[in-house]
């Protein structure tokens, strides 16, 4: 599997996504800056890679920082946090990470300066590795809900680009896939950014795993010819009520599922699921340029001049569409997710199998 | 407003659509294969559009045949006829206009060739200009549906560029804009051609008509949001039962109007219904290469090279997801449209007001 992000050589090593198909190219962060830059040019993306690459920004930064005791350290370092939650604001990963890498460093706020530079790497490192076991456990939570022979709908890229590794919404498939099921997914291409196109159907054809492309707007269409069995996409930010932030379009993927009675699941790993909000509606919900709209990868433009453009980049589902989210802790109805919130719940009880 | 398709200096003058909004470039069609080529290339496109072409590439293939008597030259004009008809498969339009041509013919049999040749120029002049005056018909009767105010959705291109003039789609709007109604359009971009970002977004521009584009994917967002009042898109082909094949994607924006509570209006010139097919599983929908997903405008390469992809050109539509059908005769419910069809009934009671 081809590594998205990986610390090497004292810098975070990023995997250039905006090149793919095409390029395989990898940049190389030697501050937290460029890793900034990486999460907001979409270089890095999808909810657990940008966890990741924020834990690694931070960690990057750390080494930067000339500070005589730990108050000034993690003073210096608040910038550094900043700048890294504002790169991109629906996705709770980065948040989520950037919260892991400050409460570690105030528990081990009696080691040296020289000691905390090297433990926000070592923190880095251990949230890239669980995150890929975590991808391999939903794969197999989600795996009992493909059939031999099934036909997989997947919107944007939550696949191993998106993650440390296996992906989220791929883990199923590649779990299914490894049991010796036969699958094929089809996968949507998904305008803006052609995540669908660029990565998804590239990750998933480097892995052998049949894959077909189509247009958004196509996906409808099969579910009426009875030729999508069910689908699985990934989550930017998934709320106490079951309701699940993700790209463009997957709403009315699931609109549409539910209308034909297909049913439609969300790979959510734990560190995407904000427990703090209550409803859908309270996710901040990103708008891009234009740009992204009217030139297709930066040079080929489609639209008029100057044309009034809408690129919000992610839509909201409600629960009440979801059959299940599929967690590293077993798959969960929607409206029986808080149970993982509260620590006297047994969530095994409530587990899907 | 452009002119989309014309009779001049002895050819045919068609505006070259996969070149806009960029450039506006005419090509000449001296000969019938010419015009054959460019109905494949989409460089015109849209049913009714389609159709005048058809009817004024019959014209052109008649000036080249050598025939000494009518049989004779009805005989040479058969491969005409075919190559037209095979152009492409879901429009009923061009079917229509060489079955008009031909019994126009048929009637004139006594004339001299040279007569005939005159005529069938004349014949395709009139459905020219038939067809501008139709359109305007269809928007006095859709406009009723538009209230000051609304925001209306609309999917690929059933603007004056898909016709002789005016639009089907965009006639309602048109005539609402001329009623002094403020409103605002939403252009779906509709991959892969794009024709709602290279086309429909275009010419509403050049008529100051306020238009936003979005992608495909954010139709349902939109809805959800209440941002959205109403929808109007064109058809291929509408069959007896009120089923409507559009362009893909119209499905799925039907099925979510539905789910919204938003109207969905189809507007259809009675040349688009075929009434010879009682159900729209019957509607022969067209395939096109993988290259269309794949290479956006031909030159811009989204997905990796071997990729399989599944390219349907068009859905259908159940009548039970229309509101209305618009056609130059007033507006009907689908289930009503049949009534057109039958001499005998007084279509006028059926109308909707």
């Amino acid at each position: 599997m081809v590594s998205t992000i990986n610390w090497k050589d004292s810098k975070v090593s990023i995997l250039d996504q905006t090149k793919l198909p095409h390029e395989v190219i990898y940049i190389d962060c030697t501050n937290y800056l460029t890793v900034v830059d990486c999460i907001k040019r979409l270089s890095i993306r999808g909810a657990p890679a940008i966890g990741i690459a924020a834990a690694m920004g931070v960690a990057i930064g750390c080494q930067d920082i000339h500070a005589s005791n730990f108050e000034e350290f993690i003073k210096e370092l608040q910038p550094v946090y900043k700048a890294l939650v504002d790169s991109r604001p629906t996705a709770v990963n980065i948040q989520w990470a950037v919260n892991r890498m400050d409460a570690m460093l105030l528990k081990n706020r009696d080691k040296t300066i020289l000691e905390l530079k090297e433990l926000t790497i070592k923190e880095s490192q251990d949230i890239l590795e669980e995150d890929i076991r975590i991808n391999r456990q939903i794969g197999e939570w989600g795996a009992q809900f493909i059939k031999d022979g099934d036909i997989i709908l997947t919107h944007c890229n939550a696949g191993s680009l998106a993650t440390g590794g296996y992906g989220t919404a791929t883990a199923p498939i590649r779990v299914a896939h490894e049991q010796g099921k036969i699958i094929h997914v089809i996968a949507d291409e998904t305008r803006p950014i052609l995540q669908g196109a660029r990565l998804t159907a590239w990750e998933l054809m480097q892995d052998n795993i049949p894959v077909t492309l189509i247009t958004d707007n196509t996906a409808g269409a099969l579910m009426k010819k009875g030729e999508i069995n069910l689908c699985i996409v990934g989550t930017d930010r998934t709320v106490k009520n079951g309701d699940v932030a993700n790209k463009i379009g997957t709403y009315s993927v699931a609109v549409l599922a539910s209308v034909h009675n297909i049913p439609f699941y969300v790979a959510a790993p734990i560190s995407s699921i904000d427990f703090n909000l209550t409803h859908g509606d309270q996710i901040p919900i990103e708008e891009r340029c234009p740009e992204e709209v009217t030139n297709i990868s930066g040079i080929c433009p489609i639209a008029p001049v100057d044309v009034m453009v809408k690129n919000i980049a992610f839509d909201v589902t409600p629960a009440k569409y979801i059959t299940a989210i599929i967690t590293e802790k077993g798959a969960f109805k929607p409206t029986d997710l808080h149970i993982l919130s509260d620590k006297s719940i047994d969530f095994t009880k409530y587990r899907i199998m």
